[in-house]
């Protein structure tokens, strides 16, 4: 069985945790002794724990590829949409890539499994039950179905044929899915032991390739991606899974939620504190995530979440943090990241702003790993200050190569080729002054340290 | 007449938009076209108005010494409190000030105001009715007392003779003070034509010199000053006003208020949302006042109050905010000034952190105000960057005078005399480095700019 874990989503209904390069699944605030973990590494381990993990790619974007590689800390193969467009085309480009670059072979189990489940360990046991299911019972589509605990409105179900009772190992067919229902309904399904859509798919190989086939699209990878743009943008669920006619669903009693809100999320925490702040203990259930370096204080407010980042700061009440207005509100004052995990590292916005005679000043925090390097590059706009606080490194400016330590100041003018390496763990402040400051503003010369090197004297 | 104005107050109540440095005084949140004014602000134009700002002297202490020259961009004597001691200790101080350096006649008319009183112009009449009232009716004391708008348990009330009623000019003979009664007693007080004591007191100078002398204490300005620590640690109300026997209180029926506390500031506020963020429409009064570069997003939260500052973030509602529990609260968060205002003009704090090997690192951004200056100083334990970013400065490294202009980067070796001065209005990121950090490791070798080219050569 291969698996493709699905790490999408824009993140913005856990704004300002989280942002298009920071998406929910990178939050820390999973309890996880001795510390936190988050959603996407609770997953991992998971999988590593039932010894599938080594047998998982990742599909996600290149906005995320880079938190992903510092989160997990390996080599794990990630299939990256071109561009954005919902589950199926990304479920399609996975299947392809195991199809023409890994040859696996038709009859290859492969089984989708969303980032935000949170679930415990049964749920990859059950995982492993739809493996042999969709081999031997020669069903198009095997599901795992969450047994309800209340008749929730905001889940889809899936709706069971009447007979026979469900056993432990086949399963149920499925009759069909009913999306959201009001309370009253789900209420019925759950007397006809519908389940919840947890969005866990397996199927063989060939079922999807064969489909993409008859639809006139190419089963070759390279091929796919560059007719990525033609795949139809729509949810795995609405083009395979409804259409579907042999459909089994194996039922999993156990702990399950999509930590997709500040209520699910904060259930999950165990402290009601995570970062600098007070809450007034006369509140209940009211949480606090402050990864800011200034202290928050909260008052005389029950059910309420406050969550802080360089990006911004929310406070809503649990029950106003999910609806459609909220998602407005964030759209009208998003502005760019303060924070965020590249390959390389790590950097944080301090301070942006613009002078009366539009030069825009932009100053950093900039951690770089040990043994990573920034991209040797040069700007047409912009000049750079850059303070060494921590660490050594080897800085390349304009071909010459020095060795830099704390303490040490790097002026980098316009125009100036430059990049640097990280000896150990570095750390420095970047002042940037430019007219106007923008990101492409950037020509990359070399990725690779070595090449900066063979092309550099040394000092 | 001659006007003591009391700024002092530590200003916790309103934190984080105040600190020790800020006081509430400061706050520009005040409605004043075309932008928006502080209490110190608002009062110093209306004493302006009514042709009394040149009579008047602000008590205070050094730590607002520059916020007070820095916002009212004038030269006012300042009579600064050695030591934060209770308003007996600093009105006598000013009227040693006044009898010793001033010289002024026994009998000159002294008034008392206290720097939160939000009120409208005919306040200001009212005390130039209390030069008249003492001077001509040969009381020791006379006060402005607020008719009540409601029976409130938070303030203290002046409860006058029975009889007769009231006159225009002559006030009324004050019987006794009840200080923060309860509801019911407060409706009583009010049918007996009680009045909200308000904190104006007017007396002849004589009259507080005359008492000083008979406890034993100088009336000498710098012998009360070196003796300040003797007088008792009381608030005027206790040590004089409670005491005193001829007593009259004059009548102001007009708008009052002492912006003491969110719900009273939030009040006279002509917006409910100051600095970058978004208000859920769907809430009634709840206020954001965020001066952070960040936005905020309140959601589903009604009477609530959110400040944010670089000291830190309240989230509160309006009822709770004024409780003691809060205050405790605040003094366990409290850390260092993350922005304050100077003689010279301003910095921020961007970030502060402490590295593995104990190095503390600080990035400030600083604002010089045109024509003023840095101190000519030095540190031993700490060596400093300054990347130039705005403006036109003269700049002295180890008795060398340089220009400096944007763009500039000024590297400042641990025990290097250094000091700059604005040319034009000066802005610069300081990166600091250090171990430890501390405020004391400063030796200021000149502060006047003269001084400091007067010893360097130019470059």
């Amino acid at each position: 069985m291969k698996i493709i874990l699905l790490s999408g989503g824009s993140g913005t209904r856990l704004w300002p945790l989280s942002n298009e390069a920071r998406s929910k699944q990178f939050l820390k605030v999973l309890p996880h002794h001795p510390q936190s973990e988050s959603m996407i590494q609770r997953v991992w381990r998971q999988l590593k724990q039932v010894g599938l993990s080594a047998s998982t790619l990742i599909s996600t974007n290149a906005l995320q590829a880079d938190a992903i590689q510092s989160q997990l800390e390996e080599t794990i193969p990630l299939v990256l949409e071109p561009q954005r467009r919902n589950t199926f085309p990304a479920i399609a480009l996975s299947a392809a890539y195991f199809h023409s670059l890994l040859h696996l072979h038709p009859t290859e189990v492969i089984c989708v499994l969303p980032i935000d489940a949170y679930v415990d360990d049964l749920f990859f046991h059950k995982m492993k039950q739809l493996e042999s299911l969709v081999g031997e019972s020669h069903c198009d589509l095997a599901l795992i179905g969450v047994k309800p605990t209340y008749p929730s409105a905001k889940y889809g179900y899936i709706v069971p044929e009447p007979l026979p009772i469900p056993s432990e190992t086949n399963g149920m067919a499925v009759n069909h899915f009913v999306e959201k229902p009001d309370e009253e309904t789900a209420k019925k399904l759950i007397e006809q032991h519908a389940l919840w859509n947890c969005g866990v798919f397996a199927f063989q190989l060939h079922y999807l390739t064969s489909l993409l086939m008859e639809q006139g699209f190419p089963v070759d990878y390279h091929k796919l991606w560059e007719a990525y743009d033609q795949l139809p943008e729509i949810s795995f669920d609405y083009e395979i899974v409804e259409k579907a006619t042999r459909r089994r669903v194996i039922p999993y009693d156990g702990d399950w939620s999509d930590l997709g809100t500040w209520n699910t999320l904060t259930e999950k925490m165990d402290t009601s504190l995570l970062g600098k702040g007070v809450i007034d203990p006369d509140t209940e259930n009211t949480h606090l995530i402050n990864e800011l370096n200034i202290p928050v204080i909260i008052a005389g407010l029950s059910d309420i979440v406050v969550a802080a980042s360089a990006d911004g700061i929310m406070v809503t009440d649990k029950l106003a943090s999910a609806t459609p207005e909220i998602k407005e509100m964030i759209k009208r004052v998003k502005q760019r990241a303060m924070y965020e995990e590249r390959r390389w590292g790590w950097y944080r916005v301090l301070d942006h702003f613009q002078l009366s005679d539009k030069t825009e000043v932009l100053i950093k925090r900039i951690g770089v790993l040990t043994g990573k390097n920034l991209s040797y590059q040069t700007h047409q706009r912009r000049s750079e200050v850059w303070t060494v606080i921590r660490g050594e490194g080897e800085f390349a400016l304009d071909d010459q190569l020095h060795r830099v330590k704390p303490g040490d100041v790097l002026t980098i003018p316009v125009g100036s080729k430059h990049g640097i390496q990280a000896l150990s763990e570095l750390e420095f402040i970047e002042v940037q002054r430019g007219k106007p400051l923008e990101e492409k503003d950037i020509v990359r010369l070399f990725m690779d340290w070595e090449e900066v090197r063979k092309h550099c004297r040394k000092e």
